[in-house]
């Protein structure tokens, strides 16, 4: 590194504008961006800029630079022909199995769904890993086959080919591994950039707030809520973004195969209250941005309709058997993963619920199996949690109030111990969470 | 970058711990260090770190551990049979040519003087490259040169040998390319960490603060002084920081050769003041913390004697010629290398000078040729600037303030216009500035 080029140089101002509180043109940000896919400037030199982006931030112009950058370093679908096209994104959390839900049902309702998944890391679950609970789902379509299945039966759901903004997949590699992950403009960028170069018009975010999740406060969550829109409407995109609670798992299920089970239930119109609140809304408002249904009750109504004709359940069933999957499993859940053993948490007194830590819970539940602490690490889909209670629900003394499905793990005692520890109890009526926290949208 | 190891995770941890404002343990720095050094650790990942240390400072012990860990990883001289052996160092700034006059005087009074220095970069020269102006001095000498030489004469200056702390080296180099200089505890630790390897028993520093030093103000020069101190302190050595002002060059000459006949007109006793004041407060605490004089008073006496008697020039023509140099220059400035063209500026009216600014004339003398931009640059000995007036001196209209040598490089012109900006002028009587402005040390 002795003698710097010119280039090197640059970049140090690059560096040294930004540690400094500065801010760069959009051509600065496409440099550094396309010089780093390009390997022309240095991982080390990156990496620094990534900390120096940790410490101060970018302003929206800089985000949006970024994130046009990270798109113009691959291909960018152009999926008009299929008309509007709305995408789904969850920021991710304990339980989180709402795209299994929502995308059955708004396909049914004739609004094509063209999702782009990822994998769970840590305690947050990914659609991909649930999704192979369909022994045999395929998630590596071509882009050919995704054009068209989503052509056939309007319906896709698969991994992100590496051809779509493969700076986004170079950068994230090197923020993981150099603690420059949790900066707003980067996590916006890196959401926002995959979903404009998979073709999306419009997108529906929900923001998960909590302890189970990346945003552990409403103010964060706002901030990067904010970031988004601003990335969708630099870019011409319809964006809407709901903040939700995390603070507890979403549903009753964490884990794969058991969220599918509950996704199914749900799609059967038997879903927990809080994922089926959030399908709904969800699903309306994604109707309303592509142009399906002209305001939120009509898309609403066309929601439940869905739910209630099975027209979602029958989509699902599509979906699995179109991408190589046990559909069979759609209507006999024995066709899906068991864990061999279910173990029952009984309540030692009568008592109300007074919270359950949603960290807690999904670190348990990795150590179960069900998650990977590292990119790359096997899971098991057979393993989890289902919650009996939730907050605010009463539990009589000798009730069950979650059971726990092993494998037979050296960690599943110190796994069923965190899930004990997860549940605080009061003596006193303790009022549900709230699960709708805000909204953030462009017009 | 993906799949990380367990050895990338620990450093990711280390990285958060700092991002977040934590402090690490003495062995996880040395864990950072030595990995880096060995090339176990990945230099993006000590890139993403060295930014969180610029943005959340290392305490103190976090500071000694650093320095410790570099001096640990490389060969440390043990120069006891020589006694007490005291080292100086200068932060650096524009026309600060100490060493060259102290160096002599105190090795003169019997002193060993066993120094290891640098090149100039951007607008602070070196040590290094003024020597240079000596023909044929050698600045690379094997350690066994340099004990033999120590041994023979008792003086030896040159450059800094591989084998000394060359995690300093290797972090330096990628501080260098990534932003990551300004840090206190990064600054501190590389000054201290060589001058711990090389042997020093006692350290004498001169922290420089103003325009024309790293260090712009007197409370980050303060913070530098107290990290340095704080450094010796745990690690046995005595400590003593000068803070003096940089704000105007030091002396009248900027640039090598010019330099070097202003040092040896120094030792003649025909030394511009501030340069006589700094060298005779350095070199009588030089003595004092080397235990050559009981007190300052005596060793003020025996540096102002070594001055007058002709034993401090005595002492560097031996060093010179022992070196290589060709020691005639010492006595007859016509075999140091000279400009072909020498223009003066003069006066257009009658005024006080009421500020030089020392980084406009540090900027014109590397546009000169007389420093480097970047490292391994070359440049010219010959050129430079020499000042006839500083800041409270009254200057006659059509007088000379200051002439700039010249070697009719296509920037001069804009060189010369530079040093004529960095004057500022005032009608009224200007006080002359403030030398020494603080003193921190240990016991």
């Amino acid at each position: 590194m002795r003698g710097l080029t010119r280039r090197l140089v640059r970049v140090v101002e690059l560096i040294e504008r930004k540690r400094d509180g500065g801010t760069l043109t959009t051509e600065e940000i496409d440099y550094l961006v396309q010089g780093y896919t390009k390997g022309d400037i240095p991982d080390y030199q990156l990496s620094a800029f990534l900390m120096a982006v940790v410490w101060r931030g970018m302003d929206a112009k800089e985000t949006a630079a970024l994130t046009a950058s990270m798109v113009a370093s691959g291909e960018r679908l152009d999926l008009s022909r299929f008309g509007r096209v709305v995408d789904k994104h969850s920021t991710g959390g304990v339980g989180d199995k709402t795209t299994l839900v929502v995308a059955p049902l708004v396909a049914a309702c004739g609004l094509p769904v063209a999702k782009m998944s990822g994998r769970g890391l840590g305690f947050s679950g990914g659609t991909l890993d649930k999704l192979e609970s369909f022994a045999g789902y395929r998630v590596d379509l071509t882009t050919a086959e995704f054009l068209a299945q989503l052509e056939r039966i309007g319906i896709v759901v698969t991994g992100q080919t590496k051809d779509l903004a493969p700076a986004d997949g170079l950068l994230y590699a090197l923020r993981d591994a150099t603690g420059t992950v949790p900066a707003i403009p980067l996590i916006a960028s890196s959401i926002m950039s995959k979903k404009i170069a998979a073709g999306a018009h419009a997108v529906v975010l929900d923001v998960k707030v909590g302890s189970g999740a990346f945003m552990k406060d409403l103010a964060s969550a706002r901030a990067l809520a904010r970031a988004m829109v601003a990335i969708g409407v630099a870019h011409g995109l319809a964006v809407t973004c709901e903040l939700t609670d995390m603070d507890q798992p979403l549903g009753r299920a964490v884990g794969n195969a058991l969220e599918v089970a509950e996704a199914i239930e749900t799609l059967r119109g038997r879903g927990p209250a809080d994922l089926v609140r959030l399908a709904r809304l969800a699903g309306a408002e994604m109707l309303v941005r592509g142009r399906k249904a002209r305001d939120a009750r009509t898309a609403l109504a066309r929601i439940d309709r869905a739910l209630a004709d099975g027209s979602g359940l029958a989509k699902l069933r599509e979906l699995v058997a179109a991408q190589g999957g046990d559909a069979r499993a759609v209507d006999d859940p024995r066709h899906l993963p068991h864990a061999p053993l279910v173990e029952r948490l009984v309540a030692p007194r009568t008592a109300f619920v007074g919270a359950i830590a949603a960290d807690r819970v999904g670190q348990a539940s990795v150590r179960l199996g069900a998650g990977r602490e590292r990119k790359g690490d096997p899971i098991d889909l057979r393993t989890g949690v289902v919650l009996h209670a939730k907050v605010g629900d009463r539990v009589e003394r000798g009730q069950p109030y979650a059971e726990v499905h092993v494998a037979g793990r050296p960690d599943d005692e110190s796994a069923i111990d965190q899930i004990r520890a997860a549940f605080r109890w009061s003596a006193r009526r303790v009022a549900p969470r709230r699960l709708i926290l805000g909204r953030i949208a462009s017009r």
